[in-house]
């Protein structure tokens, strides 16, 4: 018997909600965006969301409605949602909490297909009835509604964006494969901001907030047939339909890779979750059971989650657990082997005697022909692609670890393109780890965007190389 | 009976060598340096030095040496360190390895008292009687002699500086106290990069490679005494001398706090180590065991030597174990929560009734008055600085973990500077937590460089608050 946090209240609409439809579709891909509360004071919530629409560069129709304004940001805007003619695909509703359902059954009255609620003051303050009173609303009128107290979506292909965040403070994301689900608006937006820095792409973002009506498994129903999502990463303080969770979980992780991050691990944490979100956090041995035996790769920490998708990202199909090790820096190499030679799912190769033989000959005298591969201070992009290429056709090796420290006289631009262009003709995956201030985060960020995934340590690349091999083996279980 | 790696060779020395005085004063604090192989061609190891030198500011007297030059950069070179009439405290050496041999007796003739030899191709690569005779020259002319194979030092009171590291590839540190000692150049090179990029200082940097004559427990003993050294990192890849090193570790602890992250935790790791700087990296659980016993604090990756060394510079004297966690994120404030949760040694606080009632009127409704505290995503200064000066007369907390996530609508650099300041006036020790790219990087920086110790993780942060409260345990034994 799984035991999941359940509201009663929500237990007892729970078949009623199943029923209906909660499309995405008009939300992520939306035709036409109105933009409820687009304020004309510049720092307000609906101002740098239609802002941030419009530098984002979507192409749709865009709506702004403000009661007592005609223009906002020099686009003619709407007193209501009523006054505009066209079909409104998503409803952005930025407003004080109290106005939300009024607003929310225009919108119903107007046949808009999907809203977000950003505004905040719902459940997660105790106002429940309020809370229960927009689900009535969404449900009457088969609206699609996200949140409320979340920060909305972003479509990197669409360009849609509802995040509330002034564009000069946070990064935003290239196009990618990654779909980013937060139950969270802060840890999403911290996503957002490193992995966008790092140069790495996206395909999704969802902040949904309190989950009010469409909910995590509304969300996974719908990335998992997604074509443009290739790996889900998910952080989530509470579910609320145990069971529906359990067989979209089942279903899911046969598709695509899925990485979570669940909050509540401790009393401490769910009591924060729940003053949060609402959530009510449940029992984690649980939903660890459940994420375990599901084929989920459980992340314990903002960073684990963007570690792992990177090497999703990568659609690296190992073929077994021997690593290489390829370093510029004696001392990354010893490290790394201790972290391998530590793995319950990892080795060092040991080269063939071809390998050996032929690095032999490529590297320099100074060179030790061993794996940990320590091509010394002063190597240069020909001496990475030597040594590389040789170990790219090591029968004995079955993934390689390439480090490079761009402190060292012989690494620069380079190096970092050498590595780019290995990647796609090696017959073996390749990550790269390198570590350092600017100079070093130019290169990385070079590598990154290229679809090299670059790792900050050891420790992480290794532990993303093991989620990849444990992921594989729950995937061959369903292939044989 | 405490069985350490020690090579045959260098067993049957160990009397002699512990004999001999071997002081990183005239290494550390030179009045005059001699680069020998200070080369006129961009890039090679002794014009990198050289050049880096003279941008460092170093305010001594600098002579180069090039045996087919009058002049090197501008200045007047010699052919031989013999030519020169002045006194030479530190003769930096960085020739070819067959020629190091005939350099460093004339460094004794001159009676210079310090030498560091850069070079590679000594016992690394096997060349164990070269090593040897470096060994007997040091020794017979009592020279002070780091390395071979190592980048050797750095000051950044006294400026010097013989890493031969291009200045636009890496960062380099402000004035602090942390004293970095690595028996890996690269490993020693990123981690000064790193620290350097986030505004972190350094007092000291040794680089000592293959530890031929100078080695840890030399190096050791002078950090020990060393007062502009109030921490000591220390990466090891092997122990030569047991004895000694288990004498100075009983008794280092006991002055300053140590960080160690050792090489050789497995089979993989120690060969690994073996053929890069010929150390002989023994059995792990023993070093482990040793440096448990001695209250010395283990790191486990490069970045938790610089999340740990932070923590310790700040010289927090922790009253208790119980932590406040402020966010301006509330998911941030969950995983937070978690992490304390979870924790062996910590636990979140519950505030007293007064700071309750003192948090309820100085904050906005939308604010639940708990632990962590969720300021919410328009928080700014002003708020900050209410709920943390609230917070820092709680009588049921002993340190507050402030969580500021840039990427809010209301965070900017007003709430960086409040921090900055409240670090002073509260009564409790704070670090910082943010995570993102650009904007918050500056932010990151700037507190940083003010003494406020910032982390990238809530896991990073609570490590820390760990290995703090471990320390001051151990401490606290001989303190009564």
């Amino acid at each position: 018997m799984i035991e999941l946090g359940t509201s009663e209240s929500l237990k007892a609409k729970k078949k009623t909600r199943a029923e209906i439809p909660k499309n995405l579709e008009p939300m992520l891909k939306p035709k036409s965006v109105a933009i409820i509360g687009a304020s004309r004071v510049p720092g307000k919530v609906g101002n740098v969301i239609l802002q941030n629409y419009l530098s984002a560069g979507y192409s749709g129709e865009l709506y702004p409605v403000n009661k007592n304004a005609d223009e906002v940001l020099g686009i003619r805007a709407y007193r209501s949602i009523l006054d505009i003619k066209q079909q409104i695909d998503l409803a952005v509703i930025a407003i004080p909490a109290l106005g939300v359902p009024e607003v929310l059954e225009e919108c119903g009255k107007k046949k808009v297909k999907s809203a977000i609620v950003v505004s905040g003051g719902f459940a997660e303050v105790g106002e429940i009835v309020l809370q229960e009173k927009i689900i009535e609303i969404a449900k009457k009128h088969n609206i699609a509604m996200l949140g409320p107290n979340c920060l909305g979506v972003m479509d990197t292909r669409s360009r849609v964006d509802t995040l509330f965040l002034p564009s000069y403070k946070i990064s935003k994301p290239q196009i990618g494969g990654v779909s980013f689900v937060s139950q969270s608006g802060a840890i999403g937006s911290t996503v957002l901001d490193v992995v966008s820095g790092e140069g790495f792409g996206l395909s999704k973002f969802i902040s949904y907030g309190n989950a009010a009506y469409i909910d995590e498994v509304d969300i996974l129903n719908y990335l998992m047939h997604d074509d443009e999502t290739k790996v889900i990463v998910l952080y989530i303080e509470g579910i609320k339909r145990g069971k529906e969770f359990v067989e979209i979980a089942r279903k899911i992780t046969k598709v695509k890779p899925v990485v979570v991050l669940k909050a509540g691990r401790t009393s401490a944490g769910s009591s924060a979750a729940h003053s949060h979100t609402a959530a009510l956090a449940g029992n984690y041995e649980v939903y660890e059971a459940i994420f375990r035996q599901f084929g989920f790769t459980i992340a314990e920490d903002i960073s684990d989650m963007i570690y792992y998708a990177k090497i999703f990202d990568a659609e690296i199909e190992p073929k077994g657990n021997r690593i290489a090790v390829v370093t510029n820096g004696g001392g990354l190499g010893v490290i790394t082997a201790d972290d391998i030679g530590s793995s319950r799912y990892l080795k060092m190769s040991a080269f063939s005697v071809e390998t050996r033989r032929a690095l032999k000959s490529a590297m320099p005298g100074i060179v030790n022909i061993a794996n940990p591969l320590d091509l010394a201070g002063d190597a240069d992009d020909k001496r990475y692609e030597s040594a590389l290429t040789a170990i790219g056709k090591d029968a004995e090796t079955d993934m390689i670890l390439a480090i490079v420290l761009f402190q060292t006289p012989g690494a620069d631009s380079k190096v970092a393109a050498e590595l780019i262009k290995l990647k796609d003709s090696l017959e073996k995956p390749m990550v790269v780890i390198s570590i350092g201030a600017e100079y070093t985060e130019m290169h990385k960020k070079m590598m990154e965007s290229a679809g090299l995934p670059v790792y900050d340590s050891p420790e992480a690349a290794v532990k993303s190389f093991e989620a990849l091999l444990r992921y594989a083996e729950y995937r061959s279980r369903f292939e044989k």
